[in-house]
C-alpha cells in the first residue's frame, strides 16, 4: 500500500504530531511540560523531524522530504522538477491531519489556556518583532542553511564508501535541524517549511478549538513563500557548486 | 542462564529503575536534581529505554520489547501471538521490581517530601487535567505514534544492507522515546506502556513508603488499557501498510 | 610512548577536566554556566565520559576504564586481577591532575565564590541527604546498574557481524552515564567511580584554593568504597548470568 | 567550484552564522529563545560546528579544520605547515561573514537590546572576569582539550577497520565541543578558533549595529593567541605521544 504519496503524508503528519505537539506541550495551561522552554521546544521539533523520516521511509518516500521546500531546492538543484505534484500536496495535507491530532490529544487544555496567542502558536509560527522585510530574510536565511547544511551531509555521507549508514542519515538531519532552531528560530520561529506552517494555520481556522482568536492570515504569506525563495537560492547555490 | 524471560524482566527492571529514578530525582525534596525540569524528565526516559534495550538483548530478549504494548502490537502485526505469555508477566514483573529498587535508592528522600502526588508520580503516571475520555485518547494518540514510528525504524534501518548498526538501533529508539514525551507526554505523562504504570503502582501500594497517600486506583486502568488500544490500532495500520 | 598506564592517566584526567570542570561551571560566581542545572551538570559528566574513553583508546588504554570500579567489576567477572594494579593507581593519579587543572582553570573564580560547600563540590561528592547507610546504597545500587548497563551494551554490540563501530561504543558510555546521572544522582551525587571522587578530594584538600572550607573526610570512604561493592556485586551478577 | 579555501570559507561562515546565532538567540531583545541558558548555549554551538565541518567537507575541505587552532594544532604535529596560507584566510573571512549573516538574520532585534555588552557578546566572547593571566591560561587549557580529544577522537576511530563511519565523525566532533563548553566555557566563553573570535569582532567593529558599543579591543589579543597557544602545545604533545 506503501507510495511516493503515503510516505511524505504520513512522514509529514508524524512531523507536525511530534512538532506542534512539544510546543503545545511547552505552552498550554496545566500541560506537565508547561514552560519547558526554548531547549525542549526546539529538541521536540528535531526528534518529530527523526520520527518523521524514519515514517516517510517506510512509507513509500524514499526521500522523505516532509518539506516543500527541501522538494523545491531538489528540483531547482536536479532541474527535475516532477515530483512537485505530487509531494507538495501530500506534505500540506499531512500537516493539517498532523494539528487536528495535536488538537485532539492536548483536548481539554485548549479551554484551560487563556492567551490567544499561545494557542495559535501551538499551531504555526509568528513574528517575535512584526517587521516584514526582516521576517522575510529571516525565512530566507534559515531555510538556505537547512537546505545547505543537508546538502552537505548527503554529499559528504551518502555517495561513497565509508558511508554514513542509512539509519543514522535521518538522526543527523534531526540534529540539523535543532541547531537552526536553537540559533535561527528566535526570530520568526523558524516554519523553513510551507507545510508545517500553512497546514496547520488552515487547521487553526477551521476546528473549533476552545477560546481560540485571530489565525493571523495577515502574517500567513512570509511563512510559506519565505522558505521557497531561501530554497531556490540555496537550490541554485548547490548546483552552482556542483556538490 | 540468559533467557527471553529474563531478558523481558532485566529490561524492564533497567527501564524502571532509570524512568522512575528520573522523576524522582526531579521530583523529591532535597535531591540535587529537584526542579530539573521536563527536559531532564523525558531526557531520562529516553536513557532509560536505551539502557533497558541494551540490558534486555544482552540477557536474553533479541525483541527487547520491555513494553506489553510493544509485544501486543508485534502480535497483532504478524498474527503470532504466542510471545505474550512469557513476555508481558516478565515485563510486569521488572517494573515492579524496578520500582523497589527506586523506592530503595532515594529512600531518604520520600519522608522529606510533603506532597504525596509528587511521591506517586515517582511510580506511576497521573493526568494534567483529569478528563477520562480526553486521558484515553491522549494515551491512545501517544501509544500509536510510538509503534508507529519504532517500527519505521525497524523497516528502513534493519532489513537491508547499507542498515543501521545493531548497537544504535537502541539508541534511535531512546531518541523516539524522548520526542514522544517532549511531544505527547504533557497531557497523562505518557504511560504508554501497561508494565511501566502498573507495576509502579502495585509498588506504590504495597512498599512502606514514608507518608505516602493514595494510589489513585480510579486511574490505574487507563494508562494500562490505553496504550493497548492504541498498540493493537498502530498494530492493525501497521499490518495494513505492509511495512 | 603509549602504554596502558598513559592510556589510563591521561583518559581520567580528561574525564575530571570535563567532569569537575562542568560543575564548576554551573557552581562558580560569575561563570557564564552559573546555575545552568542538573541537566547540564550531568550532560557535561557525559562528554566527559565520551572524551576521557576516546584519550584512553588513543593513548594507549584499548580497555579505556577511566575508572576503578570498571576494572574491579571486569576482574570479578573475567576472574583476571592482573591490571588492577596498573590501572587503579593510573586512574587516581589522573583524577588528581585532572582535578588540579580544573582548580587553574577557573582561578579567579574560587576566590569570588563565599560557599565553601559549593566549592568542595567542584571537586568530589557530598550526600543530599547525610545518611550512611542510605548514601552507602545509592552509590552501591548506582554503580551496579552502570557496570550492568556497560556490560550489556558490549556484549550486545561489539562482540559479532553488524556490531557497533568502535567510534561510537564511547558515546553510547556516555549517553549510559547521562542516564545514570539524571536518574540516580540526586541522592549522592553519583560517585560511581573511586577515582572520580578521591583523587579530586585530595586536590581539594592539598591545593591552595582561596577561602576553601573542609575536605569532609568524614564522607570520604562511601563513595570510594560503595561504587566498589557495586562493582564487585555487577561483576558477580554479569558472570553468573555469562554475559 | 569546490576547493580546501572555499570549503573552510563555507565551513566556517556556517559555523559562526549557527554559533552567533544562538548566542544572539539567547541573549537578544524579544528573541523567542532569550534566556535559553547555557545549556542551549553550548548545544547551539555544537551543532554549529557538527553542520559547518559537513558544509567544510561537501565544499572541498576534507580536513574540514574551520579554526586556525585545529589547523596550527595539525601543522605543529605533523610538521607540514603549508595549509595555514590558505586556511587561515578562509577561515578567517567565513568567520566574518557568518557574523554579517547573523546580524542581518536578527536586524531588529538588535535595536530592541539596551545592553552593549550582551549586543557584542552575541558576536565575540569576553571574560567572566577579567584577569589577562587566568582568561590567558583558560584559552589555552580549553584549547588544549580541544585538539587532544579531537586527535584521540581521529586515532581511535578512523585509522583501522571497524572504524567510525564517516558520516558520524562530525557529529562526535560536535559532541566534544558541547562538552568543553558545558566544562570549560564559563570563564572565558571558550574562544578556542581566533577565527571565531576575531572575525566576528572586526564585522561588530564595522557594521552599522542599532546602538552598539565598545567591541572591547583591549582583550581581542587573548582569545586569538590564547587558542593557538593552546594548539601549539597540544600539537607537540599529540607529536610526542605519536598518536
Amino acid at each position: 500500500m506503501t507510495s511516493p504519496f503515503l510516505g511524505e503524508f504520513l512522514g509529514t503528519m508524524t512531523l507536525i504530531v511530534l512538532g506542534d505537539g512539544v510546543v503545545a506541550g511547552a505552552l498550554l495551561k496545566h500541560s506537565k511540560g508547561e514552560n519547558a522552554g526554548w531547549i525542549a521546544i526546539t529538541a521536540g521539533w528535531a526528534f518529530a523531524v527523526l520520527a518523521g523520516v524514519f515514517v516517510a521511509n517506510a512509507t513509500g518516500s524514499a526521500d522523505a522530504h516532509i518539506n516543500p521546500a527541501v522538494t523545491v531546492a531538489g528540483a531547482v538543484s536536479s532541474g527535475d522538477f516532477s515530483k512537485l505534484a505530487t509531494y507538495i500536496p501530500a506534505q500540506m495535507l499531512g500537516a493539517f491531519v498532523g494539528a487536528v491530532i495535536v488538537w485532539l490529544h492536548y483536548l481539554p487544555h485548549w479551554g484551560a489556556t487563556q492567551d490567544t496567542g499561545l494557542k495559535l502558536a501551538c499551531f504555526c509560527t509568528g513574528p517575535a518583532i512584526r517587521d516584514a522585510k526582516a521576517n522575510w530574510l529571516s525565512e530566507i536565511i534559515a531555510t538556505f542553511f537547512l537546505i545547505l547544511t543537508i546538502s552537505a551531509l548527503v554529499t559528504t555521507t551518502l555517495g561513497s564508501a565509508g558511508a554514513i549508514p542509512r539509519g543514522v542519515a535521518p538522526y543527523m538531519v534531526g540534529m540539523l535541524v535543532w541547531g537552526i532552531g536553537l540559533s535561527l528560530g528566535g526570530t520568526t520561529g523558524y516554519a523553513i517549511n510551507p507545510a508545517r506552517d500553512l497546514g496547520p494555520r488552515i487547521a487553526h481556522a477551521v476546528l473549533p478549538i476552545a477560546g481560540k482568536g485571530s489565525s493571523d492570515w495577515g502574517y500567513a504569506l512570509i511563512p510559506v513563500a519565505g522558505p521557497v525563495v531561501g530554497a531556490v537560492l540555496a537550490g541554485l547555490f548547490v548546483r552552482l557548486l556542483g556538490i
